[in-house]
C-alpha cells in the first residue's frame, strides 16, 4: 500500500510539473522559468503546508521529486515542441488521480501535527491548489482555481469525506481511500460533464 | 481587557476578510476564489509574521477566526448582491479600528521572540498590510499600500509610539493602547482629510 | 575574509536594494512602496530560503541590513530624482558581484543544514533570485529571471562548481572563493556579450 503511495505521489508532482511547464511555454519563458514553474506547480503547496505546520519540508531531504519534476519537464518541452497536441482529458485525468493524494495525504499530514479536522481540511485543499496559484501568480494571471471550475471544492469534498470517516470510527488506511476516491470521482464527474460553481461579482467588471 | 483584546481581533478578522470578499467579487470570481481572498486577507500578514518568528501560527489551534472569516464573507456577499452600498467611510473606520489592533499586537509578538524595536515595528507592520498585499497580487493589482494613501506609514507611527513609550518604562497595557490609539488617530485623520504621502517616479510611466 | 565576507553581503544587499528601488520608481509607488520592495528585493530570497530550512531568518537579529537597504534606497531616490542616469553597466556589475556572494553563501548554509548538493544549489540560487522574483510579482511583472538572460543560470553554474569542489575534498574557504568567481565571470560574460539562453514558447501568445 506504502508503495503504491509513493507512486501516486511521484505521478502528481510529475503531472503538476507537466501543467507548471505548459504555463511557462505559453508565456514564452527560458528554460529556467521552465524548471521553475514546473517546481513551484509541484512542490508549492506542499511546501507551504509543511512551513505553515513547522514540519521539515519534504523534499530537503528526498531528490525523487526532483526526478519526477525534471523528466515531466523534459518531457513536455519535448511534445510540445514536436507541436503534439497533448491529450487534454488525459492530463486532467492524471491531474485528478495526483490531486486525490496530494490532498488527502496533506489532510493526513496536519492532522498528525494536531491540527483540528477544520484546519485539516484546508491545509490538505492548500497542498492541492497553492502550487498551481503560485504558478499563475508568476504568470502574472489570476489563478485558475478562483475561476468557477469545480476543482477546489473537491478538495474540500475529499479531505470532508475523509475526515468524517475517521470521526465514525474507521480504520485510517480505508478511509483514505475513501476519501481519494471521493474527491476523484467528484473531479472526473466535473470533467465529464462541466460542472461549475457559481462566479460572483459584478457584470463587465472583469479583468 | 484581554476578553475586550480578543473582540478586536475578531473584529480587525471581519473587516480584513470584508475587504478581501470585495476583491474576489470586482473581479469575478467563484466561491472558492471568495473563500481565499478573505482568508488571505485576513489571516495572511500575520501568518508571514509567526512563519518568520519561527512561532505556532495562531490559527492551527484557534478555529474562531475563520467563523469570523466566514461571517464577513456570507454577509459581504449578500450585502452586495442586494446591491446595497456598503458605507465606505463606515468600512474604513472599522478597518482603522482592526489594523491598529493587529499592528500594535504583532510588534508586542515580535518583541516577546527577542526582537529588537526596529524589527519589531517592521514586523507589526507586516501583520497589519501582508494581507492585503497578498490579496492584490492574487486579484493582479499592485498592491494598494504602495500607491500612496496614508495607510502603512500609520502602523509604523504607532508601532514607534508604542516601542517609544516601552523604552521611557511605561507598563506594557497603557503604551498598547497608547500606541493604537496614536495608530487610529493618524489614520481616521488621513481618511477625515485625505492626507497623502509624495508618490515617486517618473510621469507617464505607470502601467 | 570573514570581514570581507560581511562587507560582500552588505553590498549585494544594497545592490538588490538599489534594484527594488528602481523597480518601485517606474511603478510611481509612494515612498512605502519604495521601501518594501528595496526589502523584500534584498532580503526576500535569504527569508525564503532560511524559512524552508527553518532556520532563524540572518534580519531578525541584525539591523546592518536594513541601514544598507535604506541608505541604498535613499541615495536612488536622490539620484533618480536629479534625473542623472544610473551607469546601467556599474549596477549590473555591482549586482554579479552581490549575487556570487549571496548564492554561495546560501548553498553553503543549505549544506550546513544537513541538505544534499543538489538541494543546496537549488536553495543557494533561491537565496539569489527569489527576492528579484518577489519584486517583479508585486510590480505585476512577469519575473525578470524568466526572460532568457543568463542570470539565474550562472548562480546554479557558480553553486555547481563549489559544490562538485568540495567533493574533491578541497578547503571550503577556497571552493567557496572559485564557486563565486566562476559565477561572477560567467555573469560579466553574459552582461559583456550579452549572452542568453533559449527561449521556450508559441510565438505570438506573450502577453
Amino acid at each position: 500500500m506504502e508503495l503504491y503511495f509513493h507512486w501516486f505521489d511521484l505521478l502528481g508532482i510529475a503531472v503538476f510539473a507537466a501543467t507548471g511547464t505548459l504555463a511557462a511555454w505559453r508565456k514564452q519563458m527560458d528554460g529556467f522559468g521552465v524548471i521553475v514553474l514546473a517546481t513551484v506547480t509541484a512542490i508549492g503547496g506542499g511546501t507551504l503546508r509543511d512551513v505553515i505546520l513547522d514540519t521539515p519540508v519534504i523534499w530537503l531531504s528526498d531528490n525523487s521529486y526532483f526526478v519526477a519534476i525534471f523528466t515531466a519537464a523534459v518531457l513536455t518541452i519535448l511534445w510540445v515542441r514536436k507541436r503534439l497536441l497533448i491529450p487534454n482529458n488525459a492530463l486532467q485525468i492524471a491531474d485528478a488521480v495526483g490531486l486525490a493524494f496530494f490532498v488527502i495525504m496533506g489532510t493526513q499530514k496536519a492532522l498528525d501535527h494536531g491540527a483540528s479536522g477544520f484546519v485539516a481540511i484546508m491545509l490538505g485543499t492548500m497542498s492541492g491548489v497553492c502550487g498551481g496559484m503560485i504558478r499563475d501568480v508568476l504568470c502574472r494571471e489570476i489563478p485558475l482555481v478562483f475561476r468557477g471550475e469545480l476543482y477546489a471544492m473537491t478538495c474540500i469534498f475529499g479531505g470532508l469525506v475523509y475526515v468524517q470517516l475517521l470521526e465514525f470510527e474507521v480504520a485510517k488506511m480505508p478511509a483514505m481511500l475513501a476519501g481519494m476516491i471521493a474527491l476523484l470521482a467528484l473531479r472526473l464527474a466535473a470533467i465529464r460533464w462541466h460542472l461549475t460553481i457559481p462566479v460572483f461579482g459584478k457584470k463587465g467588471d472583469l479583468r
